[in-house]
């Protein structure tokens, strides 16, 4: 069966460099083949990202808490993520992500801000119920002659990560109800 | 092949609440039997904390660094942990809990710092390479009487997020090196 | 000569309890007489907040700017601040909100998300190099009744903290040049 | 009557460069003669940081509640504050800096952690009732050439900050009781 992944992007502007990355970033994680994957450009939601209640909005909800993965990626704004991204976060209910892994992106302009993804974005997508798989990714456009490389090392440190949790997965008790 | 969990609590009071929640919430997420657990009570090494090097402090980091599963439990200070819990997160070099499964557990008087394992630890714990999976524990003292009720929701997220994040392990991409 | 003061409000509702509680805790603190205050109803401007450039919300960013205290009031969403009140803080360029004194106040439902202006909005405030005069502000429904005494004591501490700053002012070196 | 200054410094080694910068960037901001200053180096301190109670760390505490100005510099650990310097300030009570201004400063490598001041220290000293004027400061080591310039940059905006909330003190409602 084939797994379900969401790339979220929270750039004003479309088809950003900053989606750009994230969808790099999972060519590089996942196998091609094991998933489908929607890329929700939330540039063109903004005239519909504040009605409630939205057909339209919630449908991309709905996609992104069913997913296995999903990237949430954001330009840095004001050192964090960018309103618009919270806007869509802001729609789901308590822990609305549960079972959904998610991986913190943010793209900046230097590393003064880098701490940014793991901060700021990655507590929030905690307490939406996500898992995080270690650090948040950030890159800066000083970066960019050799992305590949610095996604090369993000990449292999969620696979370790994912690995290592999946080895759990053996050991939970078997009376633990679901969620 | 057994499991290695750790569970490390920053009270600097000894055998502390903090610690038997720590404790109880293991018990009931693993399978008793598939893993040897190390009980780290930082109490009994306020004298050493800020020694370096110091081949006590080192060998017990060693001990966290490589379990599958480390519960990080601190009282509330100041609305987040510990700094005798810091002072032993503070001796690991960058990315020092890569491939841990990290919670992040706090107990306090009452909810107004509930916030504070999902918005202070969890960031932290991640920007150390651990993985969060979903939010962090807060128990307020009002909740002592149903303890075994709030555990066992809380195990039951943690559980469903570790299932999830295993389902993705198969879908890595073959090719990617060990981090 | 008049100070000038804004009230910022983050909820995409209008006309909201948050706003109110805002304009409350405006009057608490300051003689009527001495200032001139605008309050900004986000709820009314979601269809031209990502819009760039924007005459209108120029003005509007401008006017907070030029504020000598701004109250920069949200409902809880997600136990933070919510992505509208964001996007308006995403249109600052860096150091934007420095000279203003800003009072972070959130409402929720309960004490669950109490941190949340001093640790999520505060330090977003402060980034935009805004003072911020002691702890954020928060109002739990259940303190509906009460809702005076819980300001009262707030506004006590923000008195407090505002005139021990202005002690100081006093004694800053007559070299250092405006920034 | 003379102003009190507090520079407590979180170095679990003494006489370190972070304490020489909160040292230069005092006597950069307040003009000689208008203050008193005490230097806190919490390396001496670390066999008794955790002991409960203490008159030694009892007297530190109290001499920087009751300062007007507190400069806390850290070196970054774990891109925050140090464990020593946490635990230095939960030995205050809830609300316990009130009245004080607090200037966060941390220093490190480069830039990666450049957000921490801001981002960390300041909503903890925000949550002990403390004012902060304005952005964090961050010197990161390539900077050491220029250090003079990068600080007086900061000063002008902590100056700039601290004499507009002092233009709001004569406009606070002359019925608010002290707190």
């Amino acid at each position: 069966m084939s797994l379900k992944v969401a790339v979220v992007v929270g750039n004003p502007k479309p088809a950003s460099r900053t989606r750009k990355i994230a969808e790099l970033l999972l060519e590089k994680l996942l196998d091609p083949g094991t998933f489908e994957a929607q890329v929700i450009d939330l540039a063109d939601y903004t005239t519909e990202i504040f009605a409630w209640p939205s057909e339209t909005m919630g449908a991309l909800n709905a996609a992104v808490a069913e997913s296995d993965l999903a990237i949430f990626a954001s330009p840095t704004y004001k050192a964090t993520y960018t309103g618009l991204l919270k806007a869509f976060l802001d729609r789901y209910p308590a822990n609305g992500l549960a079972g959904v892994t998610a991986i913190p992106l943010h793209t900046g302009a230097d590393f003064t801000h880098a701490m940014g993804p793991t901060f700021t974005l990655s507590p929030l997508l905690v307490e939406l119920g996500a898992t995080v798989p270690g650090r948040g990714f950030y890159l800066a456009l000083s970066q960019m002659e050799r992305v590949d490389e610095v996604l090369d090392a993000a990449v292999a440190e969620y696979a370790g990560n994912i690995r290592r949790v999946a080895s759990l997965a053996g050991a939970l008790r078997a009376d633990i109800p679901a969620s």
